[in-house]
């Protein structure tokens, strides 16, 4: 059954507004998703799409409703709104008229450690604060065939808007924990025996030197003052990336490519 | 000596602000490099700084001082403008009330041959639309040393503000050349015997296969198309990063980084 709902004032446009703010994502424990190649990768996840809002401009175009009908037949309560209703929704410049709502889901490290027989590769977010930095990093761990991802306090949300579309769609590929603090990190990890690396530039070893075909978490820190001092005097090993040229720093997005795809090298070759 | 400028109708004011626009970088020859962090680097670099523009505001901090002491003794034209002014002529939110504009320059391809004695390896951006990721890859192709970076026609303009800033400073750093056609590309690389290289998801090779110790050149392509296939055609290898999870592509200032790092770790190790 599809419902039409027209007035700003409803109880449900107004819930799913809020959760523009994190605060409400907090409260309500949800988060949207939004635009047609997302929605099209939480459709296709298994990660139940609670709620999807469209405008009848976008569910006259092929592709949109083909995933509307894929959503339709897995349950999922479907809301049509007009367009001015939608645009105040939308999280985006150009919204395209479609957006799911689902529950924030936390995984366990377990999951990280046993996801499909792989030697485990975790990368950690350390107070990383800009949301394209964080979407694009877990957009690599997926690529880079990653089983976890870890989001310590003090970083960007990974529910808000633009972080859940610079993953492109990967936050739904791969069990994600966020919201701990340093210590609990540090415990978990010695728990189930990941070595734990950290990106720094003092008394560390060159990238590609280190050892990534045992079971790993590699630790990206904040994008002016790197990871913080706790992790890396707890860490196993410190690794840097070398700058050859002038440049100070390279992009934390680009070093988690750089050094995921290293682990992705030396599991293939050696 | 330096100048007050309080009107907004003031020609050189005028000419400034007009450089928001490409078609006035384009005409005048001249660009904006904004922020404290972007004039540090172009005053430290032998780009030589034509005027910048500064608000008594910026001029009270120690820093921003220091780096104005250092314009001012290479003869820069100073102009300090009110804070309304400046924000108009600023193209960022946040704007830090210090700009510099300098005048474009085209590299030549023998300099990105001979820089410093290091064997050539050059980076060519074929339609990145997208002015972060342009301004990333610059910053990237700094950091691991390139001897330089080529620009193709209908790739985002290398001198608009958003590219310049997203370089960190690397722009200055590197010879550039923009707005050369493929063909040109490929007669001028031939020429000098550089390895043309491309990504491409056909008929290539794991980019860790392929032998970056030669003099070579990479091509990057446009985010959502690819390197243009006449180029694909004429490239002297292909290479793709493997996807080992879900995720459908890299982003391509992540993928610059994985690549250019592999060259980095082969030029040293072996």
């Amino acid at each position: 059954m599809i419902e039409f709902i027209s007035s700003p004032a409803n109880k449900l446009i107004k819930e799913v507004a809020s959760l523009k703010q994190k605060k409400y994502r907090d409260n309500l424990g949800m988060f949207m998703a939004e635009g047609l190649r997302i929605v099209e990768e939480c459709a296709a996840s298994e990660w139940p799409v609670q709620l999807c809002i469209y405008t009848e401009a976008a569910a006259a175009r092929e592709r949109t409703r083909r995933v509307l009908d894929r959503l339709t037949a897995a349950q999922c309560r479907m809301v049509v709104v007009p367009e001015d209703i939608y645009n105040k929704l939308s999280d985006t410049e150009q919204p395209q008229g479609i957006m799911g709502v689902l529950k924030k889901r936390q995984a366990t490290l377990t999951q990280m450690i046993t996801q499909n027989n792989k030697i485990p590769l975790i990368v950690v977010l350390d107070g990383i604060q800009d949301p394209g930095n964080a979407g694009t990093i877990i957009r690599t761990a997926d690529a880079a065939g990653c089983t976890g991802v870890i989001i310590l306090r003090g970083s960007a949300d990974v529910y808000a808007g633009k972080t859940v579309r610079a993953t492109m769609g990967s936050l739904f590929h791969l069990p994600v924990i966020e919201g701990i603090s340093p210590e609990e990190l540090i415990a978990e990890l010695k728990s189930v025996n990941v070595n734990m690396l950290t990106t720094s530039l003092q008394k560390s070893d060159i990238y590609y030197q280190v050892d990534f075909k045992r079971p790993t978490a590699i630790i990206l820190g904040n994008e002016g003052q790197g990871v913080c001092q706790e992790l890396i005097e707890k860490a196993d090993a410190c690794l840097n990336i070398p700058l050859v040229g002038q440049a100070e720093s390279l992009n934390v997005a680009v070093a988690a490519g750089v050094i995921l795809y290293e682990a992705v090298r030396q599991r293939a070759i050696l």
